[in-house]
């Protein structure tokens, strides 16, 4: 063997000294900037765990005493409300509005037995304001949804949330669908995802769903417990990694998890079984299912027989899950009394498809928000309808509550329309619809009729107003100097919006009293 | 009035005794990486200002060679050919490709009248690679245009294309079209943009356009003369901007430039102007649009005529211009002597529509590239076809020289394919087709039958391999798994294509004497 080669100084004596002299210039500064952020981290942290999402006092108070008021539904006559919520399924993934590959002979079947809605838009390109907005009718200022999606509580994301004010869950405040309902005397149940808060205190059960099964989170995040009310049934005891993309079908993280590939069986089947066990009661269903999100994970006995990939097989799934629900409405021969409504929480985004509409999910372009919607309730909504009147998923809190005959709360803007007098045949009246960017508290574009204006486009170099005829093109070509007058119409009216939302974000009404 | 305040030291004496402190620790360091810099600088600009683009000298005088033994047509049954080139005009711009707002009844007749092409592609998303393929026949590496668009010489970005050595002019070893076609006996002219290097020696003239009248550059560059032949024949006046945004119609930088709104009209009586002068001879006529690229100025009859705003005001200033041509033909009896092709040199830009096609202009996405193919050639190509065949604008070069019976150049990869088959209704045999993402040397995509591999999509953390059918859905759907052997096939070609392009990416081959 040779002789070891003589000891000289290593590069990190050498990177040492160089860091002294460095340092004799800036390390004063240095201490000093250190020593007050330590002291801002510290006495932030102490702010965000003393006082977490402290509801609003009064409106908390004015949501007990609007739920207590509540009359009970008559049993008899109270319709049942399904609510089929995919998630990232896009515009153009189904095979009812163009796709190619996919085939949703299910989904289609419902839409071509009810209403199916062309330009209905999530309330968000993005996953928890979009439910939020469903479960509330409001928009993602008013339940502090603006700000992008939330993450697991203690998680190095979720602590930034916090550290920047930003919520992590539903405000106690708030009003869910599913709070309405249980108190007028729905059973009500969540199948799938919440993702809208994992504190204890602020869960499924907290907000009107006397009964869950399902996840906190989007399929890619992580830790992915399956929890059956409020206890974790199935841990996640795979090692997590801080990115996304290290635990994709790619590259999975490997036992220890919920098997993914039977998530929406498991799903359906519960659905199912709430179904069964309530036939003689009113209830709401909100079946809010993990996929097509990535990563993706075809059910075993579908994988690798859609023409439309892997992607198609897990859309295909979703669509013999809802065939065997809509089967089991018949079977239990409550289709009439029910309507089911199937949309998805945001546009297109890895593997779906847009359908040829400009942007994807993230976008508050039309193939970031706007998605399937098919209204099926057999003897109440005509058959074969297809509406391109704009819609959006805030309408769902208020839509229900006029069909149940329920009222709205007062001390709070409710954003959405009830779509009543459209499913009953009628033509919509006129309205304004907003979108907001991901992560911005204000709006940026805003449709009426067939315009939609955009605030800014994004454009490197061109990054200003775009107005565009939805109902003929895909957000290609500005009309601002066709349509002068609309352009400053809607340019004010979303301003209006900006400057109601800068000074009353949680769209509180003062009742007076 | 006041006394004047005491004098003190201003923040500038402060900040000035600061870096004192500072410069203690990193001044020595700071003055010996500067003098390093400017050491290198200094290196650079000798070698890049003594030696410009030097042409490959074996391949200049192959070049002369091939020229010099080009046989004559015979001017009696020669074809004319007419080649118009829009800048950015996207692939659902006209009626005939799905457009509900923009009017197109002169192009689309041409299309009804010959043959549309579905799946034609520019061999670039960007302008300049775009136009020296189509001039070439050649993929952008090959003419050394595969780093982004020439800049003006001189210019702060042109100087650091140089810098950087990447080419700023077209390779003076390079054969165009219109240098094989004037050598035959053809009249030949460039009338629009050129766009593929300013310097003396490189202008159309250069490179066989007997007449040019045009610009250098890009509609939103500056600053922008009018050319005619090798002379300035009006002078762009306007103060210029850095950025292009600074130049635009909302944002005009006044008198004294070319009047953008007449230009398309000014290129269109000069184009029929060369036809009639040249009615007895053969003529090869590259009509190079500098519209629908931004800014739009649109001709004062037509502006605020068109539902699609004042882009679509530009495409229908276009689509009269085309028309204006079309009847200038068959007022002087050529049509049934010249070929027509219309095509565009990339996909839609701001304000264009790419159709529903996933991307736009900068893309390898279909929308990046995917653009209208239009040939019209009455008596020899049969009306009213429409082919979904996939071609590329680099079979531009070796389809004329097919129909004109000119041999191909044999020291050089030629990487189109000539299109006369398909225009004599023969099925095309498979081919691959090969896409080079901006500023990048190797190819990102492939193209083979229906499908469609991407190297990399691009994706925030999915950013990976993409196999998609072009020919049932917009690359939303990815494939692989689906289809391993195609999807390893294509890999295969892909990656075989990068060696090759990596090893010899000029595409010379060896004539081994």
């Amino acid at each position: 063997m040779d002789a070891p080669p003589e000891k000289r100084p290593g590069p990190s004596r050498r990177i040492a000294s160089v860091l002294r002299v460095v340092s004799m210039g800036l390390g004063a500064p240095l201490v000093a900037a250190l020593a007050l952020f330590t002291l801002v981290f510290a006495v932030r942290c102490t702010q965000v765990w003393l006082f977490p999402s402290a509801p609003d006092a009064p409106h908390a108070a004015q949501k007990q005493a609007y739920l207590d008021a509540l009359p009970a539904v008559d049993a008899a006559a109270a319709p049942n409300i399904v609510v089929i919520f995919f998630d990232d399924l896009g515009w153009g993934d189904l095979s009812a509005q163009g796709n190619r590959l996919i085939e949703t002979p299910r989904i289609d079947r419902a839409a071509a037995e009810g209403l199916r809605m062309t330009h209905f838009y999530s309330a968000s390109p993005v996953c928890t304001p979009s439910r939020a907005a469903l479960l509330t009718g409001r928009f993602p200022p008013r339940s502090r949804t603006d700000r992008h999606v939330f993450f697991p509580e203690g998680s190095a994301i979720g602590i930034g949330r916090r550290m920047l004010g930003w919520a992590n869950e539903l405000p106690a405040d708030e009003i869910t669908l599913a709070e309405v309902l249980q108190r007028a005397g729905y059973a009500t149940a969540l199948v799938g995802k919440w993702h809208l808060g994992d504190r204890e205190g602020f869960r499924p059960g907290d907000f009107g769903f006397e009964r869950w099964l399902g996840v906190m989170y989007s399929n890619d995040m992580w830790p992915l417990h399956l929890y059956r009310d409020g206890a974790i049934v199935q841990r996640d005891e795979r090692a997590g990694g801080a990115f996304a993309a290290e635990r994709d079908e790619a590259h999975p993280l490997g036992e220890g998890g919920i098997d993914q590939s039977t998530l929406t069986a498991r799903y359906t089947d519960e659905a199912i079984a709430f179904i069964e066990s309530h036939s003689n009661a009113p209830f709401f269903l909100l079946l809010a299912h993990t996929f097509p999100h990535v990563p993706h994970y075809p059910s075993a006995d579908h994988a690798g027989q859609s023409r439309g990939g892997r992607y198609g097989d897990v859309v295909e799934d979703l669509d013999r899950s809802t065939g065997a629900l809509l089967d089991a409405l018949d079977r239990l021969e409550l289709s009439e009394r029910t309507i089911v409504v199937i949309t998805s929480d945001n546009g297109a985004d890895y593997g779906g498809s847009p359908g040829g509409l400009r942007g994807r999910k993230g976008d508050i372009l039309e193939g970031g928000q706007r998605v399937p919607m098919i209204v099926r309730w057999p003897g109440r909504v005509a058959p074969g309808q297809v509406s391109d009147a704009p819609a959006m998923n805030v309408d769902l809190f208020p839509t229900v509550l006029a069909l149940t005959g329920l009222p709205l709360p007062g001390d709070r803007e409710i954003d959405g329309e009830s779509l009543m007098p459209l499913l009953e045949g009628e033509t919509p009246a006129p309205r304004d619809l907003f979108f907001f960017p991901v992560a911005r508290t204000m709006p940026g574009a805003i449709r009426r009729g067939p315009f939609k204006w955009l605030h800014r486009t994004g454009d490197l170099g061109r990054d200003r107003g775009h107005l565009s005829r939805v109902d003929l093109d895909e957000e290609a070509h500005e009309l601002s100097d066709l349509h002068p007058a609309e352009a400053a119409a809607l340019t004010g009216e979303l301003e209006a919006m900006r400057a109601q939302v800068a000074a009353n974000p949680r769209g509180w009404i003062e009742t007076g009293h």
